[in-house]
């Protein structure tokens, strides 16, 4: 497509200052989780509708929701016969403890080598950044061939909680013909995939209760149950030893993955080693009868996200707390869903926690699994938009990660979602020293420049 | 013994007072544990060397140790063939935390009812000034009939690590022909004890790694180990669901209750209605084949006093932690030893944890289970005194705490301990809204005043 020359030529003499944006994006502390954040999150929004008016969207609006706002623009300018698509990103963050790991602040992006550090600069506003300049670098040159409509978020790092009665009621306003979500990663610096799947996700809280208030336990270890180790009984229940997560009926409702499926996952370029040194972990660990990309990818996991009980400080406090905490959730497949593994594991609890504790479980979040068409024009015209800037063809792959939007989309709007991102596996996610690889930054843009010229051809 | 009567006469009159000095002495946040308590720590030390000053004690002198310094005095004033009693007690407290849970500053004491509110009260500046008071009534009315040394240290509440080098280095010091330790319970408002026995401590941390960082749980999840499951399974294998420890070896060295000890700790007035209106449980729990009082008074216990792993604020953070930490600490009753069982526990996690992650086990306290001759003269003066000021006779009992100085007095000194104080099971130790009862802090007192008067008559 020689004609998308000039679009490429003006991504990459303005990408200077596609990163200044960026760079006073990844400024604003738009952490959904945490309420202090709040008037952050309404910056987030307010830069992102500023951002979108000022290259000439549509009826940019900030539009309310029961929690966060979604900031909504449109661009109609291929005309009424050219397919909709409909951009998915989202505004908020991840919280950033612990701290003190951080290299430098979250909130101040700092250049060191070919990266960018911030909280938020993989994850995601470093990929908004991208596409935005790609449809910039588009609108000042060749005309994008498809119309777009924007969908970007405020609540994805809780598990957008808000969005699905958001969008049935304005199920109208977003109709499209495929979702874009842009929220997406790559296999690595030059190992470009497509994905047509995410996991889901049921995120618990599980409080156990021994006594009415801490006690001594030299005065009183030997009277009643120790919550921690109540809760760590039970936990040890919900896993083997090698992995295979024992909950009754956990797995009753995986579809099975397909040959061609396992055949296609097989291109992953990444081994035991890679998967090792992402981790730092002496040895890999998980369900057998699987490898491990398809253990992270396409089977289900169960992990703790956190676990407190008494004393935590330096030192040794005699403690025998009255309660125990912990966070557990599962990553889920096709067919299973939030409700399905809620009732496993209330089930379960109720015969593994003992009579000598009250406990409660508590749903923080929850997403169904998603899986588009592989054949759809979205998914095909990412794989070649793809294979062009990079030079090889993309893996038709699968991501472990949650992106509820994505089934969200499939229910309400009937609608496929394709993932085109481009974070790196080593972009520390949700972890200290978050960073964007900035050569990947601008072969993203470069990738959006062609789906936005080639979408369907 | 009217000629007592004198002292008590002045004890009651004197009491607010006493009461002014022990309110004074609760504002000092002297929290052995947290190295900003420092100053705080001197200043307690000088307020205990300047009070026994100003009664009259001879030769005070803060002594410096490895950690925090020693009070120590002397009255001779009995003559030299007269019995010396060392008097134990120590100046530092727990910390505060839960903070929130408090319901009146923890440094600002606080009377409400019959009660006055503060860190320390009970555990152990309440006692601590009890004697001081008793003491102080003796000396202005009727001579005391032993000579004293005292020993008021910094660093009980965390295990006085550096006491038992400080006491082999000043044994001549504090020859004396018993101990009278001061920081001990009762049973209850009307239920005295004087106590021989008390249980050991060994206080480990357990650190867990299965990655180099926190990972996201959804990109990662099932390529690694999470660290709180894997802590979790190790916990589980600590005890069985009845309360039993499991880890191999434990009960070896432990020497059988005999019947006459069974049959005195039977005198307990507690049975297990009090227990679970004292913890606010569900139900009790413990060792199978022991009741209660037997559980906690005689027998070892194993306890988790804290875990902290990964994300545990308000929310749903999807990380897989790279670490967990557990506090374990274990009771111990004669014969065993904090060496025994920590070879026990670093044998079982060598089998339990799994190769999927890396671990250390850190030893934070240790401390031997002390028995004393129940026919001693401190025994059965204090037991006498009891009796006179409670109107029955005490159980002579056992303890559930550890008092490591009672172990290296008899190792050091060899000299026997004896056990009276009167702290109440409720007085919430170690735990947010410790008091002490004031009514019982007056019986205290004249317990003491009886001591220091009749003492081997």
């Amino acid at each position: 497509m020689p004609e998308l020359d000039a679009a490429l030529q003006y991504a990459r003499k303005n990408r200077d200052r596609a990163l200044d944006q960026l760079t006073a994006f990844l400024r604003i502390p738009s952490i959904s989780m945490l309420p202090e954040h709040q008037s952050d999150i309404l910056l987030g929004a307010e830069w992102v509708a500023s951002r979108l008016q000022g290259m000439g969207v549509g009826d940019v609006e900030i539009m309310p929701t029961a929690g966060h706002p979604v900031v909504y623009g449109q661009w109609l300018g291929a005309g009424p016969g050219a397919p909709t698509i409909l951009v998915y990103g989202h505004y908020d963050v991840q919280p950033v403890d612990p701290l003190e790991l951080w290299k430098s602040p979250p909130f101040e992006p700092d250049r060191r080598g070919e990266n960018l550090y911030a909280r938020g600069a993989s994850d995601m506003k470093g990929q908004l950044i991208a596409f935005l300049h790609a449809f910039e670098s588009m609108l000042q040159t060749v005309k994008p061939i498809v119309n777009l409509k924007f969908l970007i978020e405020g609540e994805e790092e809780t598990g957008s909680p808000s969005l699905e009665a958001f969008l049935a009621k304005n199920r109208d306003r977003f109709a499209c013909d495929a979702c874009l979500n842009i929220d997406g990663s790559i296999l690595g610096e030059n190992d470009p995939m497509v994905t047509y799947g995410v996991r889901g996700l049921a995120y618990f809280e599980i409080r156990v209760r021994a006594a009415a208030h801490d006690l001594h336990s030299g005065l009183f270890g030997g009277s009643v149950e120790n919550p921690a180790i109540a809760m760590a009984r039970a936990i040890a229940g919900m896993r083997d030893a090698e992995g295979r997560v024992t909950l009754p009926g956990f797995y009753d409702p995986v579809r099975p993955l397909a040959d061609d499926e396992r055949q296609e996952l097989s291109r992953m370029p990444h081994g035991d080693r890679w998967w090792l040194e992402q981790t730092g972990a002496p040895a890999l660990f998980g369900e057998p009868g699987f490898n491990v990309n398809e253990r992270v990818l396409a089977r289900p996991t169960l992990d703790i996200n956190g676990f407190l009980s008494g004393f935590t400080g330096v030192g040794s406090k005699t403690v025998l707390p009255a309660e125990a905490m912990a966070k557990v959730s599962m990553r889920l497949v096709p067919d299973q869903t939030p409700e399905q593994v809620r009732r496993c594991l209330r089930a379960y609890l109720e015969t593994a926690m003992p009579a000598t504790v009250t406990w409660e479980l508590i749903e923080l979040a929850h997403s169904l699994p998603g899986i588009a068409e592989r054949s759809s024009p979205a998914v095909q015209t990412a794989l070649l938009a793809m294979e062009q800037v990079y030079g090889k063809r993309p893996v038709l792959g699968r991501t472990g990660g949650t992106i509820p939007i994505v089934a969200m989309i499939q229910n309400i709007l009937k609608t496929d979602s394709v993932l085109v991102g481009f974070g790196l596996p080593d972009d520390n996610l949700h972890a200290p020293n978050e960073k964007i690889h900035l050569p990947t930054f601008q072969r993203g843009t470069e990738v959006f420049i062609r789906f936005l010229g080639t979408y369907g051809q």
